[in-house]
């Protein structure tokens, strides 16, 4: 009678705290470059660090470690909808391509969710390319709605500051 | 020689006060009649209230008055791109339909624009239904942006609870 052995990489998920905002920059830009925007990214580490860890804190992460390394995380921030009231956004949630295939998406996905339910909210959104159809089957799993007929509008700051002048 | 008289009707633009918010709840039932999604306003006049003016607000707003009345609306929140950092985002911008024609909206719009610049946020964004031309017209008076590939996804509280059981 033989013994089975088999290792299994423990996958912890914890709040993200400032010390990780350097490996969370990485793991943005690893993202836009898979989204085909590179050069979207134009946030800081300084600012991405004042922004979820400064007087005025704007965003919560998570991230997921596999034997001490940051493999994925997560970023959200509320949101108020005038339909819904208090909400939760799901910024991005990020596995590394070389971490994927342990379920490491899903954990932060739940860590997300209990963090919604906790904060009383009434639902938990994003956004997906239409062509990330991974991602889509991903969200599907856990009974996800879709509406596909808004369009995202936007200006940016030197646009704002002409109109600040009018 | 004769006077010409005319009279102008003064459009007021101010920060939305919490006296404002049953108000303000009427004009955006008002927009989601004509989104076609009346039924999608679940939020309270109480819930409204709590999440503008309560211990940790999320939205600002301003009202639009027309001779001491309330014509128009918008209302915003601080959102974080992990691309771009804070920036402002518009939830809503509403004029009743009676009061069309009066410029409300540009001004309205302008204060937003405004408001974001002051707070050094990198951008304004807001969504909009491939459909409302008019509205499409209107922002992209101000050399608006837009981008179609991305799908909003959403998951509502009850199934936010089963997962967060998980």
């Amino acid at each position: 009678m033989g013994a089975a052995f088999f290792v299994r990489m423990e996958v912890v998920v914890r709040r993200a705290e400032a010390r990780d905002v350097p490996r969370m920059l990485e793991l943005v830009k690893e993202l836009a470059a898979f989204e085909r925007a590179p050069d979207e990214v134009t946030v800081t580490g300084q600012h991405m660090l004042e922004a979820g860890f400064g007087d005025h804190p704007v965003w919560v992460g998570w991230v997921a470690e596999v034997e001490g390394a940051i493999q994925g995380m997560a970023v959200c921030y509320e949101r108020y909808s005038t339909w819904k009231g208090r909400r939760l956004y799901l910024e991005d949630i990020i596995v590394t391509d070389a971490a994927r295939g342990k379920r490491i998406g899903e954990k932060l996905f739940l860590e997300c969710a209990r963090y919604a339910v906790g904060q009383n909210y009434s639902g938990m959104l994003w956004q997906v390319l239409d062509w990330n159809v991974d991602a889509i089957r991903f969200y599907d799993r856990f009974g996800a709605s879709y509406s596909k007929e808004w369009l995202n509008g936007s200006l940016e700051l030197d646009q704002l500051k002409n109109l600040a002048a009018l």
